[in-house]
Order: structure tokens, then C-alpha cells, then sequence
């Protein structure tokens, strides 16, 4: 028995996935572009041993935790950390166990592929997880994490990650970063810049957080221009430690076009004492992603829109358990309507790139591949979240290229703050491509030396080149 | 020639259908689980002889019928009865004989594999309907309707029907169920409370019925806290003649949950003489689902939410043959913010289960499959009406599974009023599945051990657990 | 090395794709119905040699050129003329250099196939396009369209084309196709009724095209009652010269059944001085919808309906160089809502034929195939615009045929300007379909022998008769 098979995700039919087959062994060991992620930077700074099995897996990933949920299982048995600090589980075997002996939930799931993937390069485990053998695979595990093969810079160097971003708020210090680029240490790690919390008025804190903006950056917040032009210096200081984007994420695409005298004046609303409309917090994001496209014309950093998640559906949940704990649920996202004010102005430049992402797969081919297969800012980025998978790639892929092709893709990334899942995710994308190619080449919609281009562009070189990295 | 081909709906590659037959073989003899459906419980309790061919298979399908109308046939001349007794055709062979006629119409349909199926197990009819065969076919089966083995109770027990599920109204004395309990006969035939005439102000004589509850139930309706009464004391009633769920067919999913003073001013006013405005209508539908989820966590019915058909969408149809005459069409339907309030109350609670279903499949991935993925009280019903079909069922799995998993879905339920369909309705679904599964395992997603446990659990094993059955 | 494969878009495994290459054999030869595209009916009046190879493919192709612009290459290289008259490229050599050098940008895409297939088959060019092979391609063209086998006339002999519709404005004269009758010359060539530019208020000059439109019809076109009289005249003279449908290109599905007062009242704020509100122009436009129901009823023309594309998406792009250019994009529509004034009158017509259309594929299962499975007017059109292609024509089979089957479409049409790339596109649909016919073969849903009927009637037969040609 063993946990991967060499011929995973290529199609059935035998003269299909001999062409998968070769044109997958021409990409799979090509070096990790990871532009876009959740990584903590802290681990490559520090570069301690990851604490235990199920600190490294199961706690910190809300795939895990969201299905454990719904079937019943409390996630403080699962060693979730409550918002008011009231005792969780915290034995991390107990925790272990409980995951192992649930694991037929993840059947047919991409977090049974990762998982597996990881157990198996990893760790080499050669057994299916299960209640029976979750000591066993807890303890290998547990023994290997201690070595420093299995510290944060070994992993990072030993899954040829060729760069990474890590992505911060603009009220982070990037003291991690300047840690790693001090210690000397060749691994490149690199920031995005996220400004959600300085820009997002239902953001907790919001104007506590632009206050303190104003701070970090020297700048007069007092006035919209001020708040702008914090904006402009704080991108210079993330651009001083690498990075080449930023990212936004907002609960629909919606952009505005506002004139100065509008947007001084809903600046200050928004800014005022007392509650925000519903209405004007939506406009303020929406203005601030044409602001953000402005100044990306400027400095040349790459845009990320990820739209259409509803967070924080539970509000029991969300009470007791904070933020990011798999209550976000995706929703139906007008790209055509709400991305015009932005489009209408800087549309047709060439020297700004905006990548889409969408979570309404209903957009990909009515909405996302036509703007994208027309409007020379625009790439769409890779399919995302809960469409990280084996069937969403493949919707993705067939519902995208005919209409913008492959070149208005921009690759993979794996958006993880699972560390060791990284190799599987970019993997699993790789053999669903070249599946997809395949089919393209044996149906004889592609000759088989563009098949392999195409495959290596996908890869690799399409997310170097839209990310700038 | 055959009409059922052994190997019908596996995959056409070699190997993968190798695995699908192996899967499929362990499951197809497993009884048959019917939770929800429309089947009438005089058959059971009268078991009288089907009258003839016409009126078994064509008369009562809207399929049938819906697809007959849309090519120029008149609903006439199918022996459909008009709302006001005006004559249509009463000659069942004439009827026959017009569907035979225009059997091609179904090629490609499932239809045309329900008929395929009950023509080939229950009839040993061996070639494929035409105008050529019609009356032959047409004697063949009327020959053995008469017999006794084609009688409700004998099918019922040939079909391997382990227990089924009718569907009832509040204002229904369940008399013919009372008939089967005192008969003797071990057939397992339970109903299911289906309180759309008293809960949706839009239904025909809503006040009226309402009235009538209340004098079924000896409880004072003129509050909303006797008529709530109502649906305590009646659902209790339904319980005795072993319901295990109720069921909700709302144009919408929406859901509400109001103050107790809000709640008697709305019943109030929908109880009240005059028109009741839409928006008052919509939000009693809403206010009810909330209900009546409060009381299934005190009485342990599971909950079955069916939304998102447009009823009657054809108004000069509608006056001549009045409900159910195929033209109900889906419409969009938006979960994440119409089942909300429901959720934010209960959406926690592990000893509530709510099953929903969908006619509008842009909900699968996007909506239905994160929240069932995430809320413990959540289950997905299988691909339901215009979707219990091979591709429907394929793109179910497909959308659903990565995200929920296979474990927050309750395997199938034929939901039909066509009781001689049900056995065929059952092997499409397993064989679907099995399909599906066979593909996991052929591309190494899946274990083949998991998937066979897998293929019994979606047979047999979830649907009898998630309806308590 | 060879451009076109025999076997191209057949399914890989090896049963299916005999299954489908002799399906396939049966229609391949068929004669092409064209009933409904955007040919020039100039070129088989006058019969001129098309220019050269770059305003033959290039210049005229939205596909094309909005690809090559999406990846930042300007309109004005490719040739495509200013509004206001500004220079462009004008050497053919040149922009099909262009062209060439990115011919890998439609890799995957239906317009690399349509290419292909042209010069494949009609200049007999046996290797990929590429800056390699630039001017050779380029110089085996032109000398070949230089020769009288290449005029339009003979090459729509040698496409098999039976009749070909194209498609005027009430305002054309029809002086070209008067030409093409009175030539002598057996082609049929047809056209079809597009009133867009009388019955859209937003339409550029609409209040004096209705002027010009009263003055061609010799009718007092001041009240709706002239104005709808002109439409009915109007529709003579078009039928007199072989329409037998109209065509209809709104932003929505909607349609309006107001009372003659009211469209009198709507009628005179439409006309009169001073902006239209959007809403009185949706307003009209969906009032004309069910107007022109109404004519068909009466003249027999067959409606289409290509509802949901918003058109000129880019302000900059279409004050620099008008429609058509590529920046049309879809938006979502809803045909249940829509359509219900129009169907509410005319839905049960058996002698209406209504033909919908849509770039919003999750209208297929959700509404198109319910709607056109039930109503007797409504048919449902092949796969359009984006969805002209392999992926998309499988979809549309596969979520319309299980609801509404085969026979509620109608066959395929290739709604095409591009002249040369008419048979490559009937030549795809021929295969996607017989593709999809031999699943249903492989997989025991449809006999080989009704599958071969059914890819007779998707291939010739059902375009006929629907269109009533």
C-alpha cells in the first residue's frame, strides 16, 4: 500500500495520461513561485521547530476544523483558542487522535490529497491515517518535527521554494522580514501589502487602525489626501523589503470613481464618530480600490482583488471563537457592473496589472474570462479557496481558456498558511493542468510541443512574470 | 436488442468501469430507503389494481406530460383533467398510443431510462416503445396490471422497499395510513408534514385552512401562540403514524426571525380580511421555517427545505388544469443570506438537522456545499427534480463534494409520485454514484475500499440515519 | 505534420470515439443551414475578391482582435480604423505579422480551431502559424484569394451552404440582396428583420431613424399605432425577400404586456425631445418584445432573442473606435422573471416560434431548459457567442438535454461575419455533438441508431424546420 500513486489525478483513458504523464515530468520539479500566501513570516525569522503534529496540522487550518465542525465535533475539543480565553483542549495527541479517527470525512476532499502528500514525502508515513494507527503516524511525526530537517528554513529550501510572499496588514513593522533579511539566510521571503484594516470601515478598529496609520507614516490622516498619501509611503516601505503586490479583500468587487471634493467628504463621514452606513463603508472600499489601482500605476506593485466572501457568517461562532475559523462563506459577485468605475479609468493601461479572483465560479465564463480576454490590466488569478481542488481547477480551466486563453492566467498559488501542505497544492495544480492539456492534445485541439510550453508557462513562468517576482 | 444494458451509466473507459461494476455490485440489491416522496398512501392501504398503462405511467407524470405539451401536444388529448370538468380523452389506448408516438421526444432524458427500466423489470418488455409496437406493448402490460402481482402491496415488496415516506398536509386525517397500520400488512409506510396549506399565505383558502387546523387540532388559532400550538399537537398526531421529518416548499429560501410581539402582528395580519401584501406573505413563509425548526429540536423531526420553485408559472394552464401540470420553473436562489436568521439561531445546535435541497446548481459549490461544510445542523438532499439525473446527479458530486465532503449529504430519495419509476430511480442513483466513485479511486483520489464504503453508505446507510428512519 | 486531425475533438477512449466517428460519417457531408449570421450580403452581390489575408481574418474578427488587445497589443497596429480617421496600420503584411508572431495566444481557444480549419482546408497550409512562417502563409494566401476559386460566390458553393440568412436593419434598403435576386445566380441568400435601431431608444439616433423608418414605410409614424403598422409593413417588404425571422439583441430578457394606452403614453416620452429615462427605454424595449410576438403571430417570422450583453463596456475603447470591438460583455440574466409578460400572452401559441438565446450558462438548467420544456413557443438556440466553442456546446448539451431533450432546440447556427470560418464552425458542432450522442451510446442512454437520427436532425434537419427554411 501506499499513500500516492505516481499516476494521481491524470486521466483514465491509457493514451490520455501517457500524455499527461510526459508533459507533468517536464514541470514537476520546477522551483515553487508561491506570490501569494499566508505563511507567517515569523517561522522563517526564527526558524524554530514546529511545536507537535497537531499544532502543525490540525489547529491552524480551517479546512480541517470547518469539517470536523459540521459533523458535530466542538472545536474546543479540537484545541481552538476561545476569544475570552476559557480552557480548550490542549493535549495535542488527544487532538490527534480525535482528527485521526475522523478521517473518512475528508474523502474525496483536497485536504485528504495534502494531507496524504505531506504524510508521505514529508514524513514517510506508508499508511492511511486512522483511529488504529494515530499514535503510530503521531509519534514518527512528532519525532521527525524535533530534527532540524524540519525547522521552517530546512522545509522551505527542501520544497525548492524559489520565493514566497507573506502578506501584512500596513500596521505590521515587517520586523520578521527585516529579521530574515538580516540573518543572512538565502531564502527569499518577501511581503504584500493588505491594507484591509486601514481601508475597510467595518474593519475592527478601523479608525483606531488609521489613526494609527497616520503615526507609523508621519503623515496628517485629518484629510482624505493625507490618508493617501500615508498610503503611497507606507507601499515604498513595503516595496523596501520585496514586495510587488497588494491585496484586497473585500466583501463584493464593487470600485467608484468619485470626484476629490466627493471623496474628502466621504472620507470624513467615515472617519466621524458614530456608526458608518452599510452604504458608506461599501463605497469607501469601493473608492479605495480605484486609489489603489491609481498609486499601483505609480509604483508599479500588482493588484489582488479577492471579492465575495462573506465573512464571519456565525455569529455564535464568531463570538467565541474570533475570526478565520471556516464560518466565511462565499456569495454571488457582479464583476461586469461593479469593476466599471475602475475599468472606465484605467482599463486600457498596460502598465497596470489587476488579477481577479473570484469565489462565484458562475463568473468565470459569463463574466471573468470576456473582461479578462479584453481589457489589458486585467489577469485572472488561479481558482481559490474552496475551489483549490482537483474539479475546481478543472471548471476553472474549462470554463476560462476559450474565451481569454491561457495567457491571461497567471499561474498558480497556493494562498495557504499551511506551511507543509505548499508541495501538494502547487502539485495537485500541476497534474490537474497537464491532465487538462492532455485532453487538449489527444483530442487534437493542441499539438503536443505547445502542450509542454504551455505547461511549463503555467507552472512557473506566468506567475514570475504577472507578479513581478 | 435489450432495453437495459448491464453496464448503463458507467464510465465508458475499461478500467474505470471495472471498478464502477465491482462498487456497484455490492449495492444494488440493498433495500430500498425512500425518506421523501409523493407516492399516495391509498395505494397501500386499498392495494387495488392499477387501472391501465395511460393512467399508471402517463396521466399523473408532469415529466411526461410538461414534455409532450412543449412540442404542440395538447394536454387534452393526454386524458390530463381540466379544472372544470370540461371532456378530454378517456380512451387510455389513444393516450398510449399518442405517447408512443413521441417517445423519441424523451431520447436523452431520464425519463426515457425510468420507462426504459419499469418496461424491461416490471413488464418484460423487450424493445423500445414506438407508434410500430404500441399496442402490443399497451396489451402486454395491461394483461399484467390486472394480475395480483402487479397490485400496490406486491410491487412495494418486489421493489425491496425497506420503508417509504408520503407526504401530507396538516389538514389530512391520515386515514389511509391508519388503514395500513390496522391491515396487518409489514409494509413500512410512514408520512412526512408537509404544512404548506397552513403556513403560506399565498396558498388557495390559506385562511380558511388555517380555520380548519385549528379545529383538527381543538386549539384556539385566533394567536399565533395557539396556532403554533396547532403545529405542536399536530406534528405529535404525524409522529404517531411514524413521521420522522416535515417538509417546506417555499418559493425562496428566506428565512426570519422575529420578536414574539412582531410575530402576532404579522400572523394578525395575514389572518386578517383583504389582501395580503407579498412582502407580508414572504415573511410569514420566512418566520415559519424558523418555527418550525424550534420545534424540531423539542420533537426531534428532521427538517427538509425544498426552495426555489416558481409554482404555476403559466396562469392560462393554471386556470384550465389547475396545480403540478409541469410548468413550476426554478428560479435563483440566494442561501447564504436568506437562511441567515434561521442559522444565527440555530445554526450550532447538533440535535437539529435541516436538509435543503436546490433547483438552482450555481448554489452547489458557491453556497450550499461551504455551508453544509461548515454548520452542524446542515445537510445537503441529493440533486432534486429537473437534476435526479444522470448529469444532474454527476454535477452534484462534482460541485458538492471537494467542499462538504460525502458525509453531509443523505445519500438519495426518488421524491416521486410515480411509484413504478422508484426502483429505477434508486439504480440511476447508485449507479451515478458508483460511477463517480470508481473515477476517485481510478485516479487515485480514493482508496477502492473506501469508495465501496463509501457507495453503501450514499445506497443505503445516510439517507436511513440523517431521517431517523 | 498536419493542421487537421480526422479524429479531432472525439472523445479519447477508444469505443467511444469509433462510436462517434461513425455517427459522424453520416452528417459530415450534410449541406451547412444558415440561418441566422452576420455575413455581408455585398460580398454575393458584387462577388469581389476578398483584399488579402489580413483584412479577410484579421481585421474584421472581434475574437481575434480583442484577444491580441487584452494582452496589450493596440488596436491601431492591427489596422482596425478610428472614428475619427486618426492613422492606423494600413499594410496587410504587416498586422498579419502581428498576428502570427502571437498566434500562440489562442492556444486552447475555438478561434485557433476555426483558423486551423480554414487554412487547412482552404488554402491547403500544412503547418502552425507562427513569425516563422509568416510571409510564406501570408504569400500562399493572397495569391490564392487573388484567384476566382476564392470569390465569395464559389466559396459558397464550395462550403455546401443550402441558404445562408443574413441580418438588416428596417432602415437597409435590401438593394444587395435585390442584387444578389437579380443576378441570376442560384446561392440563396436571405435576410432577417433586426429593428434594433427603431425599437431601442438608446440606440444612437433613434429618434430619427423612426423619422427616416416612418418615411421608407410611407406611414405616420407619430402615433405607436403608425409606428407599429411601419413594423408590419416593414416585415413584408423583408419577407419578400426571403426573411423568416427576426432578431432581437437586447441588454435583458424583459418583456412588458402593457394596455394601448400605455404604450401610446411610453411611445410619445420615448419620442419626444429631451433624454430618455432608462427605465422608459428598458420599458420599451421590452413592450416591442411582445409586440413583434404579436407580428410573428400574425406573419409567421420566427423571433430570436439574444438577450444579455452589455454592450460597450469600454468608454475609451468606443470613442476611439466605435461597437463591435470586442468589449462586449455578458451579464446575468433572468428569463423566468423576464420573459413571464410576454409568455403570459403567448406562451401556449403553438403557431408562435420563439427561439432564446443566452450568454448567462446558468440560465441553461435552471431556466431555458424548464421554460423550453414546457412552453409550446419557446425553442432554445445552439451555444452562443463565448460559448461557441467545444466546451461550451458540451455544457449546453449537457444541462439543457435531460429537461428539455433535443427536440426543443434547433439545430446550429454560426452567427458569424467571418466568412471563411463558416464551415470550420458547423464542422465543430458536428463533432461536439456526435461526441456527446456517442457518450450517450457508450453509456447505454440512446441506441446507436436514434443517435445517428438525432445527429441528423442537430446537423441539418431541426435548423430547417424551425426556421422554416
Amino acid at each position: 500500500m501506499t499513500l500516492l500513486h505516481d499516476d494521481r489525478l491524470f486521466p483514465a483513458d491509457a493514451a490520455t495520461r501517457a500524455v499527461a504523464r510526459r508533459i507533468y515530468n517536464e514541470v514537476k520539479d520546477l522551483p515553487l513561485i508561491c506570490p501569494h500566501g499566508h505563511t507567517d513570516p515569523r517561522w522563517y525569522a526564527e526558524n524554530s521547530a514546529f511545536p507537535d503534529p497537531a499544532r502543525l496540522f490540525v489547529v491552524p487550518d480551517h479546512y480541517i476544523f470547518r469539517m470536523l465542525y459540521s459533523q458535530g465535533i466542538r472545536l474546543e475539543d479540537l484545541g481552538i483558542p476561545t476569544v475570552d480565553g476559557s480552557p480548550v483542549e490542549e493535549d495535542p495527541r488527544k487532538i490527534w487522535r480525535l482528527f485521526a479517527a475522523n478521517y473518512h470525512l475528508f474523502r474525496g476532499t483536497p485536504t485528504r490529497m495534502w494531507m496524504d502528500h505531506a504524510f508521505a514525502t514529508l514524513f514517510g508515513i506508508k499508511e492511511r491515517l486512522s483511529a488504529a494507527n494515530a499514535d503510530a503516524i503521531y509519534d514518527s511525526i512528532a519525532g521527525q518535527l524535533a530534527t532540524d530537517a524540519f525547522r521552517p528554513r530546512a522545509l522551505f529550501e527542501q520544497f525548492n521554494i524559489e520565493v514566497i510572499a507573506t502578506t501584512e496588514s500596513p500596521l505590521d513593522d515587517l520586523a520578521h522580514h527585516a529579521a530574515i533579511r538580516d540573518s543572512g539566510w538565502k531564502g527569499r521571503v518577501v511581503t504584500a501589502y493588505r491594507p484591509d484594516p486601514v481601508v475597510d470601515p467595518d474593519f475592527d478598529g478601523f479608525r483606531d487602525n488609521v489613526r494609527r496609520f497616520g503615526e507609523i507614516t508621519d503623515t496628517d490622516v485629518s484629510t482624505f489626501a493625507g490618508y493617501r498619501e500615508a498610503h503611497r509611503k507606507r507601499r515604498q516601505f513595503f516595496k523596501s523589503f520585496g514586495a510587488t503586490s497588494t491585496d484586497h479583500g473585500h466583501p463584493t468587487a464593487r470600485t467608484a470613481d468619485l470626484s476629490p471634493v466627493e471623496v474628502e467628504a466621504l472620507y470624513a463621514r467615515v472617519m466621524a464618530q458614530g456608526q458608518v452606513t452599510p452604504e458608506d463603508a461599501e463605497l469607501f472600499r469601493a473608492q479605495m480600490l480605484t486609489e489603489m489601482a491609481a498609486l499601483s500605476l505609480e509604483d508599479g506593485l500588482v493588484m489582488q482583488i479577492h471579492p465575495g466572501s462573506q465573512r464571519n457568517h456565525n455569529p455564535g461562532l464568531f463570538a467565541r471563537f474570533g475570526r478565520d475559523k471556516g464560518a466565511d462563506i462565499p456569495s454571488a459577485t457582479n464583476y461586469v457592473r461593479d469593476l466599471k468605475p475602475l475599468l472606465d479609468r484605467f482599463g486600457n493601461e498596460r502598465d497596470l496589472t489587476v488579477i481577479l479572483f473570484t469565489l462565484d465560479e458562475t463568473a468565470y465564463s459569463r463574466e471573468l474570462a470576456p473582461l479578462a480576454g479584453h481589457y489589458p490590466c486585467l489577469r485572472l488569478g488561479p481558482a481559490w479557496w474552496f475551489y483549490d481542488s482537483p474539479e475546481g481547477m478543472r471548471r476553472y480551466r474549462e470554463l476560462v481558456t476559450e474565451t481569454a486563453g491561457f495567457y491571461n492566467t497567471v499561474g498558480f498559488n497556493d494562498d495557504t498558511r499551511a506551511f507543509p501542505s505548499i508541495p501538494a497544492r502547487h502539485d495537485v495544480a500541476r497534474r490537474v493542468d497537464c491532465a487538462y492539456l492532455a485532453e487538449l492534445v489527444v483530442t487534437h485541439r493542441l499539438d503536443e510541443d505547445e502542450a509542454a510550453e504551455v505547461a511549463h508557462d503555467l507552472a512557473y513562468r506566468l506567475a514570475k512574470e504577472a507578479y513581478k517576482l
